[in-house]
């Protein structure tokens, strides 16, 4: 932190909630990640690499060509009709309903999660996650000063006795949860998947508490098999729905959208209004040439292959590498797996010797929690290294994990020699 | 209203701030506004079928050739390093010497107003603006619940003596403004141009009450003379200063600028990676490849003559058609003028017949203020419609008011008669 930073003369001109406001660890990696020498497993980035770029300048070119004013002008703010049209054919792809009026497009997923916030959201309104969730829904709805609560997980998701545990625990303090907020498949950041059962059981349980429930979905079609389970929304149509084209296609278009019930929408977009006025018409209109006119399934199988590959031989070299007491997820799709480390191994407090001695970056797992939890965890991506730097990255962080527990271990060698 | 929405079972969840959120008078005309037997004055927008659309789709292309794997991807939420450049090469131009990280790029105008709400407003926080001001700035402003104050203009905008009256109010009670959000050349919604005298006692105030000061500065360079009067942010680095690529390029990219010193751009920075973790990497690459590498200047140049022309012919129009006891901005510059009708005309109730009758639209005046002032005014734009399109427009609707003023005569000549 620079001199200047740390005095500010503002101080006291702050809003609260801008305590709240802190720097996402992992926009602060975004830096250092993309030094060289580093081999990343910190960011959340698709392989844009794999894209079709000639298809994508095409594309534009078409937009451009065909209606350029409109292109380069403001548009609605709940978003360009061709595009909302098109991401109701998204959804009803996958079983999901909706009309292009229950539909507002928002720049990615966090805008999304900010305007959810901002409509939602008092100050100290309880909101449940699960625990670990998207850190950016973590800064998003702490930004609106939430109280969050980490509900634990195991290998098939959300545990569903924790969910009622703290709806029962709010109760008899005589308060409510605002929302519960979900990643259920291929989550961020650990990669696991809420069974079909326990989406069952959830959906039961958000009907007895009439608990709003919103469902984030950026993963879905990054599967690495045939075995598909139903998205929530379409299991009961009351959910709010998250989608985004960050995942599908690209995120530096900078578009998602949200699918709700028409007053939620409304809100929804008066809270658009004020934030942006509109998305990009451009990159609206480059969107829905590319998924009306193009093979984009094709080039997005594509590029999911090559997800699996990499998570395949992340997987090896974790089996080969990482010491025999660390755990990780094996996910099923998506972009991430999450490493749990014996109890004793900060996993914040190794990033700096990581980064300049392995040379190695992963995120802290603690970044993930509302609470206290995840100190010993990693989240690793997949998704952007090739296969070459997976295996020598993973070889090398374990190098440093197995050095970090031996240290340990002669310390409390030296402690238990001592004490006899 | 649609009877789905005003049966909202959600309504007890939403957050306090939702009951601020109210849809922007012009966002809900730009249904009506784009309908194409409505000549409309509504709208805020530049004309886009004057850019060169040749240029965009080139620029786009060298863009992705060059480097499309990175303008596909997520970026830094600061902003495109090379946008930010460009920038303060922009800014230097204009006598403002700012480095790149005191730089932050946001989505448009209107997220910066969103962003310097989200750091700065508490609940209940007094804001000060101009009397009428940008109602995307109200409306921002708003949604954190902010107690916005408008003060008193004339033709040489913001009279500094109701400024100090107001913060000397305030000190009574014993409070403060967090801050004041100025538009001093061309504003919008009145094309009005702060003086060069006004800003220097403006300068002076501000330092005086250690006046924190936001320069919202769109329309400088849509100027129809050669007459410059220094932006406040030239005078006085201190202040916090928005600029915006709508105006002199599109508004269809989405993407503005704050300049600000360090320790304020910091916490934007916190506040966009919360609200859409960064802007579009695609647009901001397109729009440093238009600003670098091509003759913007000339384009802007034949566009700002367009709107010159477009104004004269509205003022023209104006003179011709509208009653003797009408009064109007004439603007050096800028998208919009700013009419006054006799007290007694409620521009907002006459704009249902304007649109049904005269096929009309306006912005009704009441939308610019944050009090009760400015029901018999209009906001017309005159950058968007063509010539025929204004003279026609403007003989409408001089038409339409000339007999509402008839029509109260007759009432009000009536009731005297009665009172005889």
């Amino acid at each position: 932190m620079s001199p200047e930073i740390r005095f500010d003369k503002w101080n006291d001109l702050y809003a609260e909630r801008t305590a709240a406001l802190k720097s996402s660890a992992i926009r602060d990696l975004f830096i250092v990640a993309s030094r060289p020498d580093i081999i990343s497993f910190a960011g959340g980035m698709p392989d844009t690499r794999s894209l079709p770029i000639e298809i994508v300048i095409e594309a534009t070119k078409k937009v451009l060509q065909k209606e350029g004013p409109a292109a380069l002008q403001y548009g609605p703010s709940e978003g360009h009709l061709g595009l909302r049209k098109c991401v109701s054919k998204l959804m009803a792809e996958n079983n999901m309903h909706v009309d292009t009026d229950e539909i507002i497009i928002t720049d990615g997923g966090q805008q999304a999660l900010d305007l959810l916030g901002k409509i939602f959201i008092n100050p100290k309104d309880n909101i449940l996650v699960e625990g670990p969730s998207y850190v950016g829904a973590i800064q998003a709805f702490s930004s609106y000063q939430a109280k969050i609560t980490s509900l634990p997980l195991d290998e098939n998701g959300l545990l569903i006795d924790s969910l009622v545990q703290a709806l029962e625990d709010l109760k008899k303090r005589n308060q409510k949860a605002k929302f519960i907020y979900l990643v259920p498949s291929f989550s961020n950041p650990t990669g696991i998947t809420l069974s079909l059962e326990r989406r069952k059981a959830l959906l039961k349980i958000i009907k007895k508490y009439d608990l709003l429930a919103i469902e984030d979905n950026p993963y879905d079609q990054l599967r690495f098999s045939e075995d598909k389970i139903p998205t929530l929304r379409s299991m009961d149509n009351s959910l709010i729905y998250m989608g985004t084209f960050s995942k599908i296609f690209s995120p530096g278009v900078r578009l998602g959208w949200v699918a709700a019930p028409k007053p939620i929408i409304e809100k929804l977009n008066f809270g658009k209004q004020a934030a942006d006025l509109c998305s990009s018409s451009l990159t609206q209109r480059i969107v829905e040439e590319y998924f009306t006119s193009y093979p984009w399934e094709k080039y997005l199988k594509k590029q999911t292959e090559l997800y699996k590959e990499r998570r395949d031989v992340m997987l090896e070299s974790l089996d080969k590498f990482f010491p025999s007491d660390a755990k990780w997820t094996k996910p099923g799709g998506g972009l991430f797996l999450w490493v749990t480390l014996p109890e004793f191994v900060n996993t914040a407090e190794m990033l700096a010797k990581s980064i300049n001695e392995a040379k190695v970056a992963y995120v802290p797992g603690k970044a993930f929690f509302a609470d206290d939890n995840g100190k010993n965890c990693m989240r690793l991506n997949f998704s952007y290294p090739n296969k070459e730097q997976i295996s020598e990255g993973i070889k090398r962080l374990g190098k440093l994990i197995k050095s970090e527990i031996k240290l340990r271990q002669t310390f409390t060698d030296k402690l238990n020699l001592n004490n006899d």
